[in-house]
């Protein structure tokens, strides 16, 4: 059974997570800066090394590529992203990347050409920033609005025009297979290797404004107050306590509020305005409609203070494609590696892929499920496993096409 | 009946506010700017020009002084401070300054001397800042904190050799008689035109940390989370709604939470920490003591974070002298003007000279009770009443002692 090279793939792995990690602070590789360019290059020599044939495109995608056997097949896309978060760690992005050139390598190197080309990807920006979450995959597959202002692009050189010239073909590719960790406890927790993304949950925010009236917290009578702190605080109880009741019954959906701000913000002034962020995700757009309806409804119902609710992102869930999750779940079988299908709770490239050519994607253990953070980790048998996982998905594929 | 001279004093009161104020904004008047130096030599030729023997000290607290009758007869001080919060008021300190000089003018004017030394004071940065509040009047009792750094002092031209040069000397003042709007809605509200203030609340602030753990807020599961804003909810609701309880019993403090942060505040990051100022006001201090036990009782109960509470600021509550507050009560009477004893909810230069001299204090109504805006307005007829309540009280106690 034709498996990755164990002793190459996780020497690569340990060279990759060396650059632009600092001691004590985790990994600072943002996409467009000097590290990050140095890791790319550090993955360009490698496909070059392998005898694939490179190009980095417009916004700093870079690609490795084998051709197929057969003439004028599809191609099979494999990769993820090369940036990381800042104090993240080695395992996010890059792991899909040095696998999907370790799995090629090695068919290669033992069966030869597959009958489809073979093409690795590295995106660039996937983890947001000014131009956005997966920026690199949305440039790929003209998912970037025109409305980004000019402004924001020249800043890291780039143009729309230069946008529009690293999208690529749709009718080029068969499919899109990114493997990586899962960034939460699910699979580490249950001691399963292989997780299997049935879907990427949508993520929707809102912003949402209290506002009260300023006064002087000494000398206006606490009944007269119009406390925005007050009611914020009531408000969101009531809300993380219907959460916590619904999600006994149904499991359906998370919710955060991970920014919070008053207004004026002095300790002896009543705070006339209280803004947050309210996060919701749900692999089910109708679940976040819903539940974004009672949070509206207890936003109405809030006294003395009056509520506003805008919508800042919006971003459907996405359904992977089941003739891959299929194939995915052989592959594992075929290997004896335990697996599950579970949702993705975070976005991906895989996201915009989705909507562009059938995309699956391969998960492995999160340790303790930390992820975005210098503790970031997967042992080393759950990589070796999913970089088989991916290395059996795709001899899986390319025999039945 | 000896009274103030209205138009001229109403006048005065006009062209004083103009100084500093910027149309739309409000008042842009702090310690020690350019417009603070204006107002000040405007106050400066007005006692002048009425034959006072005037005088600045170090911190910059400007004196008027009128010699008494009676050789060794200790002094009355009459005054409040003369700078304003960013974007407040015409009314607030400058008010009772202005009343100082015209109630003095004119005793001198119809009676000649009193038996007692007259003084007129303008504090200064009685508003806080890096100074920290009462400033002026803290120089002036010798309450500054030898703890304040040299290089806060030397960025306003002070050092603590000058604010030990500042110190007045206690056996000089029989009283501090401060007239000063109520910046609450108490006194318009009911329609009574004099507030006798019985003492001035004490401030106490605790800072909150509510200690969670830091997550992806789209792969960790709800009920794995230690989530900081939840908890700060939660625990702020219980404590909003335990303190409405309790104020329908006794009425007997107010309390703020006007500045909150989450840590590391991102949309998709269940917070890690949130962090608020808790402010407890009352006349008596045993009851902030009471209150700030019950919170830290409900900070000890929530569950899934840890919370600590830090005590930043202690300022204890002051009474204020009963002898005064009976010859302003008198006064108010004598002049026919509906009075009522009500708490300072705010902190005035009253409350260091309170601990310096036997201090008493008038309240104006303030329209709608609002303080520190533009918006800030007392009806003139009320500003007059105030000031001939001054007037008379000084009367009261120069007859009596």
């Amino acid at each position: 059974m034709l498996t990755v090279q164990e002793g190459r793939f996780l020497k690569e792995f340990e060279k990759l997570g060396e650059i632009g990690w600092v001691p004590g602070k985790g990994m600072d590789r943002p996409a467009y800066s000097a590290s990050y360019n140095e890791a790319r290059e550090y993955l360009h020599t490698l496909m070059n090394d392998a005898g694939m044939e490179t190009r980095i495109d417009g916004v700093g995608n870079l690609f490795g590529r084998y051709d197929g056997k057969e003439k004028g097949a599809k191609s099979f896309l494999v990769g993820s992203h090369l940036d990381a978060v800042p104090g993240g760690g080695k395992y996010d992005g890059a792991l899909g990347i040095l696998a999907g050139i370790e799995v090629s390598r090695r068919i290669r190197e033992e069966r030869g050409p597959l009958r489809h080309p073979l093409e690795v990807v590295a995106f660039t920006a996937e983890e947001g920033g000014p131009l956005g979450g997966t920026f690199g995959s949305r440039a790929f597959t003209g998912l970037v609005s025109r409305d980004v202002p000019n402004d924001i692009l020249s800043s890291f050189g780039l143009s729309h025009e230069v946008i529009e010239k690293s999208r690529g073909k749709k009718e080029d590719y068969l499919a899109y297979l990114e493997l990586h960790i899962e960034q939460g406890p699910i699979l580490w927790r249950r001691n399963i290797a292989i997780g299997i993304p049935t879907g990427i949950v949508g993520i929707t925010r809102y912003k949402i404004d209290i506002c009260g009236q300023a006064n002087h917290a000494g000398t206006t009578p606490m009944e007269e107050r119009r406390d925005a702190m007050r009611s914020a605080s009531l408000l969101l109880a009531r809300w993380f306590t219907w959460v916590e009741q619904r999600l006994r019954e149904k499991n359906d959906f998370v919710c955060n509020v991970g920014v919070f701000s008053l207004f004026p913000g002095g300790a002896p002034i009543v705070p006339e305005k209280a803004s947050f962020i309210l996060e919701l995700r749900s692999l089910r757009d109708e679940v976040v409609d819903k539940v974004a309806k009672t949070f509206r409804s207890f936003l109405e119902e809030m006294p003395s203070c009056r509520g506003s609710m805008e919508l800042m992102v919006e971003k459907p869930a996405v359904e992977l494609d089941r003739n891959l999750i299929s194939a995915i779940e052989i592959a594992a079988q075929k290997r004896g590696f335990s697996h599950q299908l579970i949702p993705s709770g975070a976005s991906h490239d895989a996201s915009p892929m989705a909507h562009f050519v059938p995309t699956g994607m391969i998960f492995v253990p999160s340790i303790e499920g930390v992820s975005h953070s210098k503790e970031e980790a997967t042992a080393p048998k759950d990589i070796i496993c999913g970089a088989n996982t991916l290395l059996e998905t795709l001899l899986e594929l390319d025999g039945k096409d």
